[in-house]
């Protein structure tokens, strides 16, 4: 199931989407991963959009070789959510890849997936990077993939804020129902949520250091995250003192002076890379602080739907999930840009 | 409508509770409120025991002319929660106060609530420390009372995280409809929630300073305090390079090690004092930096029922809340001491 | 309490609206009922006009010396639904009333109901022909009203489908919350719903005799029933071997034929008098065959809220109502047009 | 795709179950159905026993050729409901049949049937009489699934009262999200609900006639029959004058006097065989009168989830449903009884 050169194989379910197709370069680049292949969902943009940016990001990638299988065109019970707005409307922000070569594989991606791993039990970690549709279908059809897999992360959920919603994280929100099946499925999820991935940001000196990459830096990384335009995280809370509602009833106190808008994000030109960190967990999980808990998904919340509800305090045997509250972030951008500057186009001419 | 020595005149809507009994305390002792009056509501502990621990209270703060009017003795549609594992069987921990010499006033907390704003429109500020049932019957009755009032405070809710579920803080879930009622109301909600009551804790420190408050300490605040069993919140995310699941499948990383337990948490042994915070925003909002936001209280969740749902995001004319998110916790413990050491029973025999 | 002539004390709490307008007429005309206040609501239409209406219909019955008193203008938790496309702009269909002399009485519907109520206990039949919200803020205000009614009879609700929804009737479906209050609240709860109002319709034949109630019918009954636009019950089942919908795969069976659209509704020309029911049932529950019940109201359902779900195996202690679900309908229109030529404006010129 | 006398092909999704194994029998038993295979699903017992009592029945009739295919073992996101009460613990009721020589085909049902009806694009008719998981699962994986059968029917839910509950019937009340996706997926679904399927009941003179048919009669149609503890339909409505609540508050009515208890329901010896509507319908339509409507599944309603919330106004292309709400009673026993007639078990020893 490995390569030549070993590594761990990793399928990856995703919806590229600007930081799916940064964790797929991931993959392609570290030496302990074989990514064995790619399926693809609707989510940041339409299936026929995340399938053709799949193919590109891995020919993009010299990995033509990883076969991408196309699943499900639209959440199981709801229609599809819009992430153009944050992903541009061809997905991949303001990246424009060549077209790759040749198309998708034929077949579903839930039968791929139940294939891949049956024919290895135990041996293949199953990433997922968007909304859980197809990993749903995969678990309802082959209830034993829950077993088989060597491991299952996602990034997608929260155990705080949410990013679509004050209550609810995008990938999660997209498709509740399908992320209550999977997180129902028996196994532990190991949920990569936005708890580390606001964590880890592109900052300018990260930015910096990706113009060193190459044609893997001008051609999808820089424009990617140019054209991103998401996570409008809270900002961060005012000191004592200050308050910004006009005609608050105050004590005697002096009048909130010059704040009169919102208090500015320091982080704000610094994008996080969600789904990269997902896949670095599956390469090096001593990258990340986590908790067992329970984790239930809302799906009959007026306000709250799809946010992945997260109990700490569960007893030993009704944990689903193992929770990533904390990140070494500098630890993972060596991770992450050393993978990068081991991949074909990296090489290229910039 | 102010006494004789001045301040601001407040209404306490409470169920004590034994953080009310101290926002009680507080505000019987602080020079710039004037407590005008006590309402009570079924929620920590049943109505009669509320509202006899209200009269308690203020028989042993010296205050018996101030008013207790007992309210609604259940939710509006649900059954009522229980909060007694938290604040024991009587509702103040391990205090045993005396029993007041005169009982509730006559009248229905609500109707009493209306005449005493309408009696002095835009002079008193209502601080709800209980669930919001009294208060939802009450601007349902009079629906002008939300112009009315000069300023409007509840200790409740939470930006982030819950305590009594993962999703939902303890006096929002346990009426969530009376709570989605006021805050739809039209006026401006001042949310005091866990976003900074978890924040201020009474310390070893803290509590040392109490004992020398004479008998408002040892009767009063230390054994309630000490009969405080409540906010098992989440502990602090491990660093990374922890996790505390059996059986991940690691990438080479060391086993998790001697850490085969949650994390302990360094504030287990300093409890909060959540109604506290509520009262001392009315006497010194200075002590708070807020951010105005939309809040939406969740009603048909399965497992967020009760949710405060805090859009930080909105638009101006859709906010109706000013959200507490950061305190001066020094400067809160200094106020709250020092009106502690003003009220009658720290000058009687220890 | 009675008047002289003696009669069963009555207060009605409506939302005037056509069937509201004639249910007043009846009470004022039956002989064994004493109509002792109306109290109004929005529902039918606004507040303002429900109150104008309801004064405008007892001085058209020569009756203004019965108090109206005006009470919420908008559901517990829910923006109000608009009935005016049934009812007309003004609320009473086509009819156009002289505006009343006097305006409401001072005060609010829920304080007068409880004050009424408590001042005989024992003796009022208290019947509600709107939505609930007024009698949900009485009953939490005040939980022994409950106990302290002669009966509470309500126009609302349905055992089997719905009118405004398929399976949620209007009065209920305006304000859930306080329906499910009001069926909470420890009395029994008569309902008269669709199962028996769409029984009792206003026929050509009925409609003729209205025509001889001089100025009733001429200026209320007949533009009311004229102005009417309401309640497309389901059509009747078609007739085995037909079926509407184009290319079924027929078994060999002849194709569907002439029968293209929807089949005709016999009833379509008779209209309903809802609320007239539920105070006929005050005046001689004989008319009626029920049966006891739980009916819980759905507040959370997607495509069901408002609906009354109506559990005849209810154990008999769990039931909260008694559900009419038969009525002797030429019973019915006799003891009405009685009723009706009995009120003053039928012996005024047509 | 159809035998050598012809006869149209039949898929059937079932969950045996007493009336699924009438269903069966019916469908080997008529000369117009072509039965090409059996798919089960966990519904009415667990999946393992629908499985082996739809293979023991297809031996009984005869038809060991037929494949059965298992699928489900539990709804998409719920616990699974028990409905070994109504249809006894091994789900025949009181019937024994021998097990089967053969076992299940290989595969999952979802599969079969995608890989049955692609095989035959616009001729297979597929009937589904359990909980709609299967079917949810196989147009989700191959949503073209839905435009390439001959028709779908299914029996299921109810434009009126439910069974399960007073809102919902059992198949759609197991798995309402399968049910949602299953009425969402752009088919037009035949639904044979309590609407009809009530009407048709096996009363005695039925049963009777059951006698004459042999072993089918003696071993399977009278001992299920026998065993059948279901379908507690409302009580029919009390004639007017009469009610059943003590202490109504009577206008000088006559009191309630003799009627006690419940009215007795004159169709309770006479239980239903809702699945054979469903098949019936495949064989002969124009037994039932149908109208087109907008079938919506409630999903999040706390007393009403599983209700298949009918609009008969919706308007036509929102239109998803062909409902029956009519039947031709008389036909329909001499439709099954014919059918009964023919299977090889009628003309074994009795």
């Amino acid at each position: 199931m490995t390569r030549a050169g070993g590594g761990r194989p990793v399928l990856l379910d995703c919806d590229p989407g600007i930081d799916d197709a940064f964790a797929i370069m991931f993959a392609c680049g570290h030496p302990d991963l074989d990514l064995v292949g790619v399926t693809t969902v609707a989510g940041n943009v339409s299936l026929a959009l995340t399938t053709a940016n799949a193919l590109a990001v891995l020919d993009f990638a010299g990995r033509p070789d990883v076969p991408v299988i196309s699943g499900c065109a639209a959440p199981l019970l709801r229609p599809a959510l819009d992430g153009s707005t944050v992903h541009g409307e061809g997905g991949l922000g303001a990246a424009r890849l060549p077209r790759a070569a040749a198309g998708a594989a034929a077949g579903h991606a839930a039968d791929y997936l139940i294939e891949r791993v049956r024919a290895a039990p135990g041996e293949i970690t199953l990433v997922a990077t968007g909304p859980l549709t197809n990993i749903a279908l995969a678990v309802l059809r082959y209830p034993p993939l829950a077993k088989e897999v060597a491991g299952f992360v996602i990034m997608g959920g929260s155990a705080g804020r949410g990013n679509v919603t004050p209550a609810a994280e995008f990938n999660i929100a997209c498709d509740p129902e399908a992320a209550s099946i999977v997180f129902s499925a028996g196994w532990r999820v190991t949920m990569i949520g936005l708890d580390v991935t606001l964590q880890a940001r592109a900052t300018a000196g990260i930015r910096e250091r990706m113009r060193g990459l190459g044609r893997l830096g001008s051609d999808l990384l820089l424009p990617g995250l140019g054209g991103y335009h998401g996570d409008p995280a809270a900002p961060p809370p005012p000191p004592p003192g200050r308050w910004l509602a006009p005609g608050v009833a105050g004590a005697g106190e002096p009048a909130p002076g010059a704040m009169d808008g919102m208090p500015t994000d320091p982080l704000r030109d610094a994008p996080p890379v969600h789904d990269v960190c997902a896949v670095a967990f599956a390469a090096k999980p001593g990258l990340f602080g986590c908790l067992p808990a329970r984790v239930r998904v809302e799906t009959a919340g007026r306000w709250t739907s799809g946010m992945t509800v997260t109990d700490f305090a569960a007893l030993p045997d009704q944990r689903n999930a193992l929770v990533a509250l904390s990140i070494d972030v500098a630890a993972f951008w060596e991770l992450v840009l050393a993978a990068y500057a081991r991949t074909p186009p990296a090489a290229g001419p910039g």
